[in-house]
């Protein structure tokens, strides 16, 4: 797999998909810097009278419910519905999974609609998990590696969907096959919606890709190189979300290959 | 014209106009960033409920449907309505005209009350006018620049407005006289709301300016420069963004006269 | 107090407070920024169906009304009245206070909920003062420091809460004791939102220290030197902005009490 991944970032570059974002307030301006610099063309549009077509014209829908309310719920909702009706990749970043009944109330409906990829922190992904079969349980924030990895095997056959648990390890898998990458910095921890970059771009990546583990692959290790460059120029967390901008515009073949860490899950 | 540029620039210092925005989730922040950089002072305000207030207290209103929705564009067409009536400056930014229906048919309703200049990229502007003929017809992305003028023309005589159509040559046209600007860097279109920024500081200009051309001239021209003057010190788009407020902030009246690249259109 | 206010910087980072924001959509980015580099967790959420959960679940909550509308005056109602039953602290920004019918009726509601600390700027804080006697009355945009200050004894009274005003010179009573902080630089004013991040890292302090008032000077001691430090680094008002993130995160106890310039009011 690993040499075929730079095949996908090159692709972006050329093809220029288009990527629907339906994300929260707080991350709009960098998911929409960070996919323009990767290559990707954003478009941010949640109104319930042009979701459906904005869906249809792209090559893929990113829903990211961070600032989610009652209207941008069904937005969501009808984005979800449509991007399976139309079989459109369709990218889901479950934040603050298991913080409120709320959340998961409309998680539940989305994971109905069948994402093509479910992103989210170890909690997350654990709390996704649980809200499937005991909505009492509590969330563990403090979520180990492998008992997120349960819960992500748990997500892929229940919904027919792959799972990447964004953190220091990242961790992709369709419930068979799994990789995990090593790259990133934990600086990037104190920058907000590395998360949401991440989905973004795993949208920008199932948007061109037929093989979507590897398309969610190249989306990480892109991000994950980027941050870990970006961070070796920067002072703080400020200029590190400049630097990552950048260098996801910049980085070059051999920088990729000289920095993977990646492995067979 | 040409020597009067400055004045303008100097006068957004001097007078701070009050710039009322009702604009796009993704660009808030760089847009009122970019305002204050310049010497304006920006107010972001979308209620229903105070939108008549706002209009009435700025010098100039911009209204930019990047991320529009149903009651968003009920409080665009509020402003529009209380502007016009009010005799106040507006800049219209039709973001994404053409993508959608619901787009398009927001976008009549905002131009039947005349905006002071529509400003959009070649493929909005050609969009526009063809969503007053024929809205069956489809938008080509990759217009010319010359269709779009013809599309400009139509725009200034059907609305008695003016056009600026943003892109690597800057056209601003009355539909009489016009000027082209050959300002800036082919790496601001990786930096999101480029096209937000230069409506919003188009808002600014036309809000103390009695020659209206002059005002936009001026407006695309600082912004083109400033951006041509940081690229030279950023190593990709999300330095960019940075170093072009700040150069917003610190252009002088030499740097600005040594770069302008300005003609009649 | 000089002496304790390292101490309640050292306990943000150690303690990491939940902050729970409804705040406007200019500054949420950076708001976020802010927190986390201070050591904070931020979480974003406004929907009338999750609110009453978050400011259970979080330290402190921060209102700021920046860019309410209908809708999220009642979301930040609701959170309102839930902080203040269940004893939460929470702070709250009149940001534009007096410029609109709407935002005063809002704002005299809010204010019934008792917030902890209210901080605006010398015009939010007499409109607020004066939106309780006399609403005929004019705000004074240039309003003297000394004049803001008997506004804020009396909103102090009225409300039995703390008021920060903060400006070149940022001055914090609870109506008996006050202190003032001349730390800052003036091309902060240029930066979108230094205001808002103010109160958001006020409401962090307020999450977990017991002496508020020791709590809100940290908070603005923090902001003020971070800010003048990372000028010395900046070429205008864009570097400025990321510099002072890196500021937050980075900033020493020797650093901080090498530039401190605080008083007695």
């Amino acid at each position: 797999m690993e040499k075929n991944l730079w095949k996908h970032i090159r692709s972006i570059k050329s093809k220029s998909p288009l990527v629907h974002n339906i994300t929260n307030y707080v991350v709009m301006n960098n998911t929409a810097n960070a996919l323009l610099a990767a290559g990707a063309s954003p478009i941010m549009a949640h109104a319930k009278s042009e979701v459906f077509d904005m869906v249809a014209l792209a090559h893929a829908t990113v829903i990211n419910i961070g600032t989610l309310d009652e209207y941008w719920s069904e937005a969501m909702l009808l984005a979800a519905e449509t991007a399976r009706a139309l079989d459109r990749p369709w990218v889901l970043d479950p934040v603050g999974a298991g913080a409120t009944p709320f959340r998961d109330k409309i998680l539940k409906q989305l994971l109905a609609f069948k994402p093509t990829v479910v992103k989210g922190n170890a909690s997350e992904i654990m709390a996704l998990a649980q809200a499937n079969r005991d909505p009492t349980k509590g969330v563990d924030s403090t979520a180990a590696s492998d008992e997120a990895v349960a819960a992500a095997h748990t997500i892929c056959s229940t919904y027919n969907t792959m799972v990447c648990i964004s953190g220091a390890t990242d961790i992709i898998t369709d419930g068979t096959q799994g990789v995990q990458i090593e790259n990133g910095h934990p600086l990037m921890a104190k920058v907000t919606g590395m998360g949401c970059t991440a989905s973004a771009l795993i949208g920008a990546f199932i948007g061109v890709a037929e093989n979507k583990i590897e398309a969610v692959t190249a989306a990480m290790a892109l991000l994950g190189i980027a941050g870990e460059l970006a961070e070796k120029q920067s002072d703080g967390p400020g200029t590190l979300q400049l630097h990552l901008l950048d260098k996801l515009y910049t980085l070059s073949e051999k920088e990729f290959y000289d920095h993977i860490r990646i492995s067979k899950q």
